[in-house]
């Protein structure tokens, strides 16, 4: 890289933070860039945006599918200003949950406290933006205190939220959007996290202490004798009730990462580990940069998935993959989806159906264990 | 790999060739998509691909920098539907020349011949194509007779043209876009090759051997004595002579391959082999999915070009490389410019006039041979 | 996509299960290895790999900078034979703590329990896998029953082991260590997981969830009402202690991934959440496919994460990144370490001295707390 | 990248050719890198390197198959010190022909010429190597007057080989290599040009204009006249004389580009041109880093080429490609080669048999358009 040449004068701090803001970005429908995919994206990985367009604007969100459908994140997408296109599909009921890695959320909260990300260069000297306070996640930039002042808001959440012993991530981060609607007025407008609970969709993290709000809930620990702490179970067991809950099953699935893994874990678990024929996902849909043939989770494909069971065997036609940064590929995909047919469907709002989901989980499971069925007889 | 199913059931003929007709998209300027690229892609590739949008559309076609211009292709652009693109710049006077493989320009042979290719799959059993006759380009599906008649209608071309003896590839592809004109009525709507000729827009292909043309060409040679050769020689000079004509010089580079040096070695040679300080190009835009750190040319930087004078050391700022499959890129960025202000110019129409730059770049050289200055004393 | 035909015909069961046995290959220190590392890989990603070489070998290693070394792992290494180069390294004391994700320790306990992964293909027939019963990873395959007999395994021992209220992902993986170490003798030279209890690494998993064991605590707690639970604050805690604890830090990044974040944030946790000044890493070798350019943490670089505060920005010439499977260049790696002059280190056994790094840890960021100082000012 | 930070304090010009001498290794066919490579790279693109040795030191060197082996090179391998390996295949008669960039021919002339490329950093100020007259290719740096120089004794080369009208690149090639051989003693040892030449290698450029070689052949005939000239038709036709004398036919790709097409159109010009059916390539070995996803032919993979008839549909069990960055897998395999059973076999010398091969395809061609079979019946 750089494609801008290193040792360039030097900056001040201010030209570092000279950039435009990055807002949340709302897709409108636009009938223009609906057309583009249409017909002008024809082959090649243009072809497969087109392809996972029309399967999720034509198939998963078919009202008679009633397609339970799993948004994951990895990748700075909050950083990036996507957080628009994720909030436009929650207010309108077209994803019914999100696992995301740690840090989209905890960059998320800048946008919600009103701070500014503001737009760069990744070609920039970092020792200097290190001496003058300024962080960089790829180019975009913003101050150090952001950081500080984000945390300092985490904390105080913590202490005000009673929050004490284990608790899925999906209710601390319910818990914090709870705490950003009625502090922030307006917020859900510009705030993932803020937005999800409004519209009652659970967030998972993979990783919950791989972020700087993971961070702090182990700083409460120690520093102040918290109980409060993350408990993986919990996660793993509520996304397994929201799969078996599904009457279809389909995710979209922004880059990659732990959140994939995540997600697809959940069809093998209810098969191998509980004993319930669930079968695989019917739809996948993934827009990543990483390559199959480097053997990573990330890039392998639908069909490496099928051995495993996390893909239907049959529906290998609704599974497609299309190799694009998400920051250019995601917004096409959401104006597609808002500019189609069923643009809009009912909420789950499953985060108020958690406790319910796991106890349907545990009923089956235990019906499974009394009446064991032999593997693969399904 | 495979994000189909291999192994699925045998498909016939027909249905690998069932797939929608690829066409020769033409953008018409949306304000939405110009709306998108300015206000949404903000960060990470979408940033660059709007940096890319605004080099071009506010800085090399503004009319007072008078930007000698030139593009590019490597990859399977023509057989993507992407001409359509590249016909609406040339149309508009946006660029000044081509720089393509051999197998662009065969493959926009099949469009201007009215040949149809066919949007399919890249999952699909190659050794049963292969067996029923279905030519794939990743996941563009024809059937072999669109080879061997487009073969068969160069060859022809080749015995009428009266051609005979040493030539730039600019002649031949010039001579066969006329060809086309005559034969093929309105085909400049649907073939570069045909568009290039009747807008004056020379094109070149470094690698002249390299595709069906060349091939057909050496047929001829081999088997009825024709001395009609490619002549690399003129195609070196005439590209130095036409950089070197140039007010401000840019590129947009699509890809990267051979094209893209063959363009980006202009410079160098005016510098290094005819002594003449140019300088390098003001402006340089790259689409590619290659990485620099794999250290080919394709993934070369503009700074590592500045090195080798190819970049001019002050224009760093005005150089942008997008990592994005150029199928979805390049059309995005085609909509950009056709709804910018200055989406025309006055076609320079530089095929007339290659000779009389050729005679002022041999000029200059022999004024530089004759009053030579110290290297690098510009 | 494959190299290989799809719909080549069918392969039996016993076909897809013929491949030879993938084992822990052990490095022995070549010279030959020494010598092409030195005087062949001079350039490109080749010298890259020298450079990281030299790195560890001639600075890492050298006694007198004592420094702490991490390694993470992300990507399919156990599955691959890899876990033999990590075991040599464990074994002689070169890293002295490994962050993994849980599908690396969960396929480790296939070769501790002495079942058998084989050489395969990618260029299979996942639908036929899936009938068969053959789990495929990339081109690795075997029966599924490998995992439904290390699931059990996995929960006898949760059963056995006591274990219950929330613990460290290094304790429930020493814990299982132990339990290895007790009913496979001689394990400990074909299982990291075993080889870690018995020479006293603490192993961690940044996505506790993410993998079979944490289904299996998952099911335990739903079906047991086991209070078994990871805990992820006393990861954070741990890892931040064990860093503080470093005279000098060091990482060997494979891969990337939440592994390679959770390593690199023990730094700014320590500033910005502790506000003890300790300072980024002193050295920085990553292996990796991913790259920057898609802005993703795998890919992002060492000077990226000097504005953060987790690399001292005076050494940046001490951190490399090579470009390369780590299947290939971590081995060579491995060889080159073992056939160098600093082969040997005293083992730190950090895994029975986290109570007491941890309680240095509070120590510190309560005098901080008591003694606050301005950010910036070290 | 930068993972060294820019803006680090300035080097003079000594400090940038301050590294390690480029030396041109030569492998010697170690046993322990033949057991690692058989017995440590065991899955992913180990193995596929793995594969690829044992394909070639197995059955395409099996002196029964009596393999026509071209070799094609793309990306900057002489400058990073490869050739060595190439001399080392060519001295023992491992490769039949080679195809390769001009760059890397240009650039193999500095060390036959005894100037001195240096190891270095992709991580440096372009600008300030432009002011010091330091050139740099990724991370390989050596001073502007190579260039001058090696272009100079082109020149000399030129005006002195009597060399006059349209010759093959093959042909321009070799009189420069006995114009090394004779000028500079023992440059055989350390120039793949001169090597070639000695031992009856021919060598071939896709993109005869796209160097400085071919730059300066143009220079020759602006301005001096000559009437000196890469004739590709010749080219085309030795290449597919070649190839068609070939009892089974094979190729090593590094890297990919226009001489990975230019190797593989030998086939499909036979059929599709010619009408002679050869059939298509018996092994195909490519080590890459593009990806199959781009669409670009580098990428492209021998299953597609099978629908083009370049590849033969029967032996996609010998068809490998490893994704690696060729600076560290073709060292590792030209070790594995020269250390296995069958590493020599009898020099073919076809630079001196072209005009004979070229002469049968003329007669095969002949009676193929005097009894013309239709496509698909052979």
């Amino acid at each position: 890289m750089p494609h801008r040449a290193p040792g360039s004068p030097g900056h001040s701090r201010t030209d570092h933070l000279s950039g435009r803001p990055i807002t949340y970005y709302r897709p409108k429908g636009s009938p223009d860039i609906h057309r583009l995919l249409d017909d002008g994206f024809q082959a090649f990985n243009a072809a497969r945006l087109s392809e996972a367009c029309r399967i999720y604007a034509d198939k998963m969100l078919r009202p008679e599918h009633d397609t339970m459908i799993g948004l994951t994140v990895a990748g700075a997408l909050t950083p990036a200003g996507l957080g628009g296109c994720i909030v436009e599909l929650m207010e309108r009921g077209l994803i019914d949950f999100l696992i995301s890695t740690g840090a989209n959320l905890y960059h998320d909260l800048h946008y919600a406290l009103n701070f500014t990300l503001r737009r760069g260069s990744p070609f920039v000297n970092d020792v200097e933006l290190y001496e003058q306070g300024v962080i960089r996640i790829y180019d975009v930039l913003f101050p150090a205190k952001v950081l500080m002042e984000t945390d300092a808001y985490i904390r105080e959440f913590l202490g005000r939220s009673g929050l004490d012993g284990p608790v899925a991530t999906s209710e601390l981060h319910y818990r914090l959007g709870r705490d950003l609607l009625e502090r922030q007025s307006g917020c859900e407008e510009y705030s993932v996290v803020a937005a999800a609970a409004k519209y009652g969709v659970p967030i998972y993290t993979s990783s919950p202490g791989d972020s700087s709000i993971g961070m702090n809930v182990a700083y409460h620990e120690l520093m102040h004798g918290s109980r409060l702490m993350i408990d993986p179970n919990k996660d793993v067991n509520e996304i397994c009730a929201i799969v078996l809950a599904g009457h279809q099953n389909g995710c979209i699935i922004l880059g990659g990462g732990s959140p994939k893994n995540f997600y697809l874990q959940a069809q093998p678990t209810l098969w191998e580990v509980y004993n319930i024929p669930k079968g695989g996902n019917d739809y996948f849909i993934q827009m990543t940069t990483d390559q199959v043939v480097w053997g990573g989770l990330s890039g392998a494909t639908p069909a490496e998935a099928v051995s495993w069971g996390k893909v239907n065997p049959g529906v290998l036609p609704d599974t497609v993959v299309c190799y694009c940064d998400s920051t250019i590929a995601f917004p096409l995909f959401a104006e597609y989806a808002v500019g189609s047919q069923w643009n809009r469907r009912t909420r789950r709002e499953l985060v108020h159906r958690r406790d319910e989901l796991v106890a349907t989980l545990k009923r089956e499971a235990e019906a499974a264990r009394d009446n064991p069925r032999p593997h693969g007889e399904e």
